[in-house]
C-alpha cells in the first residue's frame, strides 16, 4: 500500500487541529455509567476486584446492539463473511504456535531509580546469549541500561491467565506435596513430586488472550462446511483475558473483555488491496453508527511498533478523554498464523486453487475491535451537554440502533383515568422494542431521564388521549413533538428507529 | 405449592407413553452438526480437549437466535425483569459465601471394585467427625461403604476453575522456589515460600461455575438505578466453567458452557405463587419456539435430589437421545444467597418496603437453562426424515426465529442471463435476512441442502423472472411454491418468517 492513497481516509487534518471535540471528563462519564446502570465496578460489595467491571441493566443493551450492529455489517450484509464461536479454553499447543507462550511470559526488572521497566534478558544480553523466554535470568551485578540505576529482582510476568483442566486438583496435590518437603524427608516425595509435576503440564490451558487464534485453528472445518472460495472472512465476538500491568482508564483496559475480530483470508499479492478496504469499511462502520468524523483518525504503524507477525497495521484512533487511543487495529498478518499452526498440528491449513490446481496458503487481513472501547466511544461522542430554558440538558444522541432503550412510555400523570391507557400502550410497545415506562415526577423530569440515556423517543399519554385515541411522541434530539394515533404508533416507531440502520 | 395444581404443566401423561417421538441418534446428530458447520470439536487440529467445543458458522448463528429469543421473552416483553452482563471473574469471596469454595472442592476416593467414587469424609465419618471440606483424610484401613471393596488414594477435587490474577506469575516463582527445595538446602528457601504463599493465595480467583452470583452480588446496584419494586427480576446470559468429572453426550455435559439465567426476587411468602408462574412460563416458552410436547415433561426434584439452598426445585427435562434429561432447573433458593452475601460482604442487600416501612430480604425464584442443552433440543426436535418421490428428505423444522439461515437465494442454474438477476436478489435480502446464496449443483440437491441446516425459505430465480420480474419462494416444510414479484420479496419473506414469533 503506498502512502499516497492514504489520505482518503486519514481525515487527520481535521483531527489535528486540536479541537477538544468531547463534552465530558472521565469522571463524569463514569459517574454517569454507574449512576444510571451501564457499568458497575466488579464485585463492588466485595471491593472489587481490579481490571474487571460488570455491565448493567442499560449497559448489557448497548453492548449487545452493539455486537449486533458489527455482526450485521460484517457477516449478515457481507456475502463473503461467516461466523464463529470457538471456546474460550483451547489445547495449549494454540498458544505455543501462535507465539504467545513465548511472547507473553517473561521475567522482568523495573529500575528503582527511573521506574523504567525491562525483560531481564534484554538486561542480561551479552553474558547470557542464550537465555530463552520463560526462564531465569542472573542480572545479579546489572544495571538500569537507561540511567545506571539499581534494578529489582526480577520477577515472572505472564499475561496469560493460566489454569488447569481436569477434576482433580493436581495444582493442590501438587502444592501441598512441595509444601510437604519443607516440613518432612524430602527424600520419600521427591518420585511423588515428579510425577504431580508431569500431570499438573499436562494439564496445563490457558484463558484465550486473543479471539484471533480460535479461527485459524478452525480454518478448515469452516472452509469445507461454508465452501467459500477466496477472498472470505471469519468473524468472531467473545471474550478474552489478559493480566494486565496497569488495566486503567475504566473499561478501556481491563482484564477480562470482549472482541470482535474479523479473519479475511485473500491470496497472497492481494493483500494490500484488502487491507485498505477493510481500514475504510471499518471506518466508515464507526461513522454510520454516529461516531463524528472529527473525532476519529487513522494511523498507520511505523515498522518498530508492529507485531512480530505483522507486514502493516493501521489504527483507528478515537479521541477518548485521555487523548488519541486505539479503538480497532487492522493488522495484515500475512501467512503467519495458518504456516505456524499447520507446522505444530501437522495439519494442513491451505487452500485448493481450483483454477491453477495449486494449494496455497492465504494471507490474512484481521480488522480487531473491542466491544468495552466501542461502548465508551459510541457513549463518549454520544454525550451533549445542553442549556434549554436555563437548565443543562445530558443528552446521550445515540444512534436508534444502538440506544439501549428505545421508546419509553410517559403517562402526563398518576392519574386513574391515564395509567391504564399507558400500559395498554406499553404492553402494545413491548414485543416490538426494548422499552421504559415512568410514572413518577414531572413530564420534563422524565424526559431528561431518558435524555440522559439516549432514549430516542418518548411518547407521552395525556388527557387529550382519552378523546383522540392519540399519544405524543417526542424525539430526544430536536425535542420536537408529534400527535400519532395508537393505532400507528407501532409502524411510525418502527421507520423512526429503523431509519438510517 | 401443593402437588394438585401441578398436572396443567406436568404433561406426564403423554411422554411417558414410551413413544420415542425424536428420529435422530447421537451420532447422526454429531454427524450432521459437524459436517454442516454446527458444531466442531473444541481445538481439532491439536487432538482436541475433553469438555470444550466451538460452534461454526451455521452454529453460532442459530446460539445466537437461541439467545435472542430468550431475551425478548424474559427482558424486553416483561415489564418487570433487567438484564446483567457481569464479569466471568469475580471477587473470590463470591465462592465463599455462595458455598462453592467448600462444597466443590473435596477429596474422593473410588472404589476399585464397584467403581463407586465417594467423598473421602463421608467414608471417614465416625473416625474423623471434624474434617472439614477441602483437607485431606486419612483413609487407611477403611473400605468401600458399599461393597466393601478396597478404596483408592484420596485424591483432591475441584469443579472450580482456578486461576491468579495480577501480572507476575508469582504461581510460577512459588513452584520453582519449592522445587529448589528439592535440591539445594532448605532452611533458606522457607521465608521466601511462605511470603509467596501469601501472595498466591491472595492472587487466586476462580472462573464462575454459575452466572447466578454475579446478579446476587449487583442487587443493591440494580435495585437502585433500575427503580424496580418487588417483584422484579434480573436475567443474564454467559459463560460458566466447570471441571466436570465425566464431560460428555456431545456439548449437553461440557466444561465451558453457557447459561440463561433469571433470578426473580419476590416478597417472602408469595414465592410458591411465583415459582409455579416461571414453571409454567418457561415451560411455554419451549413450546413457543416449536419443541414438541410430548419431548418435554416438568419433574419436581424429590427432597433428597435438592441443593443445600433450595426450598424446592422443577426440572424441565427433554427426551434426548440418551434418555430424559435436564434442560432447564427452575429453583426456589429462598434468601439464601442474599443472606450470605450480606454477611459475608458487611453490605445491607435488602428492599425497603415503603408501605409496610420494613426492610424485607427477597426470596428469589431462579430458572436456570444452558444454551448449549437447549441447542441440542431445538435441533434434535427439529430434526425429522421423510420420504419424498423414493428419497430420503433430511428437514429440521426448526422455529423460524431460530433458523440460522432465513432465506437462500438459488438460480436455477449458472446462465450467465440468470446470475446478474440472482446477485440483485441477493444484494436486496441481505440487509434484512442472514442469506445464503448456492449456485451448485442440481436444484433439487441445493433444496435438500437448505432443509437439512433448516432454511425456512428458498428463493428460486429462472428464465420466467427474466420476464416476469418475479420469483418462486418454496416452503420448506410444506414444499408448496408461490410465485412473488421481486418488488414485493422483503415485506413477504418478514411476514411469513415473523409469523408466531
Amino acid at each position: 500500500m503506498t502512502s499516497g492513497v492514504l489520505p482518503c481516509y486519514l481525515p487527520l487534518g481535521r483531527a489535528e487541529r486540536g479541537v477538544m471535540a468531547l463534552e465530558v471528563t472521565m469522571e463524569k462519564f463514569v459517574s454517569l455509567c454507574k449512576r444510571r446502570g451501564f457499568v458497575f465496578q466488579g464485585s463492588e460489595i466485595y471491593g472489587g476486584v481490579g481490571g474487571f467491571w460488570d455491565y448493567g441493566p442499560l449497559g448489557v443493551e448497548l453492548k449487545n446492539n452493539i455486537k449486533g450492529a458489527w455482526w450485521k455489517a460484517v457477516v449478515q450484509e457481507r456475502p463473503d463473511v461467516v461466523g464463529l464461536d470457538a471456546a474460550i479454553i483451547m489445547n495449549p499447543k494454540v498458544w505455543q504456535a501462535s507465539g504467545h507462550v513465548e511472547t507473553f511470559a517473561d521475567p522482568m526488572v523495573d529500575c528503582k531509580a527511573c521506574k523504567r521497566r525491562f525483560r531481564a534478558d534484554e538486561v542480561a544480553r551479552g553474558r547470557e546469549p542464550e537465555a530463552a523466554h520463560g526462564h531465569m535470568v542472573d542480572i545479579s551485578g546489572l544495571s538500569c541500561p537507561e540511567c545506571g540505576g539499581e534494578l529489582t529482582t526480577p520477577r515472572m510476568f505472564n499475561l496469560m491467565f493460566r489454569t488447569y483442566v481436569g477434576p482433580v486438583d493436581v495444582e493442590a496435590e501438587f502444592t501441598r506435596a512441595l509444601e510437604e518437603l519443607t516440613r518432612d524427608d524430602r527424600g520419600l516425595a521427591q518420585e511423588r513430586i515428579r510425577r504431580l509435576k508431569e500431570e499438573l503440564d499436562r494439564a496445563t490451558v490457558y484463558l484465550r488472550p486473543e479471539t484471533a487464534q480460535g479461527i485459524f485453528i478452525n480454518f478448515d472445518n469452516i472452509l469445507v462446511t461454508s465452501r467459500k472460495k477466496l477472498p472470505f472472512g471469519v468473524a468472531q465476538i467473545g471474550k478474552a483475558f489478559r493480566n494486565e500491568v496497569t488495566p486503567g482508564n475504566f473499561i478501556f483496559r481491563d482484564r477480562e473483555f470482549e472482541q470482535m475480530e474479523i479473519e479475511y483470508f485473500v491470496r497472497p499479492g492481494e493483500d494490500e488491496k484488502w487491507h485498505q478496504h477493510w481500514v475504510e469499511e471499518r471506518y466508515r462502520w464507526y461513522l454510520r453508527y454516529g461516531i463524528r468524523e472529527e473525532n476519529l483518525r487513522v494511523r498507520r504503524l511505523p515498522p518498530e511498533e508492529l507485531a512480530h507477525y505483522a507486514k502493516d497495521t493501521f489504527e483507528i484512533e478515537f479521541l477518548f478523554p485521555m487523548g488519541w487511543s486505539e479503538l480497532e487495529g487492522i493488522a495484515n498478518r500475512t501467512d503467519f498464523d495458518l504456516r505456524r499452526h499447520s507446522q505444530f498440528s501437522g495439519q494442513l491449513l491451505t487452500y485448493f486453487d481450483e483454477k491453477t490446481g495449486e494449494h496455497i496458503v492465504p494471507y490474512v487481513i484481521e480488522p480487531s475491535a473491542g466491544v468495552d472501547r466501542c461502548f465508551m466511544a459510541f457513549m463518549l461522542d454520544a454525550y451533549h451537554e445542553e442549556e434549554v430554558r436555563g437548565e443543562t440538558r445530558v443528552v446521550l444522541r445515540l444512534h436508534p440502533a444502538l440506544a439501549p432503550i428505545k421508546v419509553a412510555v410517559l403517562p402526563l400523570s398518576r392519574h386513574e383515568d391515564l395509567v391504564p391507557v399507558a400500559h395498554r400502550v406499553w404492553d402494545m410497545l413491548r414485543p416490538h422494542f426494548m422499552t421504559q415506562y415512568d410514572d413518577s415526577q414531572s413530564i420534563g423530569r422524565r424526559y431528561r431521564r431518558q435524555d440522559e440515556i439516549g432514549t430516542p423517543f418518548c411518547v407521552t399519554v395525556d388527557f387529550d388521549t382519552l378523546q383522540d385515541q392519540a399519544v405524543t411522541i417526542r424525539d430526544r434530539d430536536s425535542m420536537a413533538q408529534v400527535r400519532v394515533p395508537i393505532s400507528n404508533l407501532v409502524a411510525v416507531l418502527k421507520e423512526r428507529i429503523q431509519e438510517g440502520c
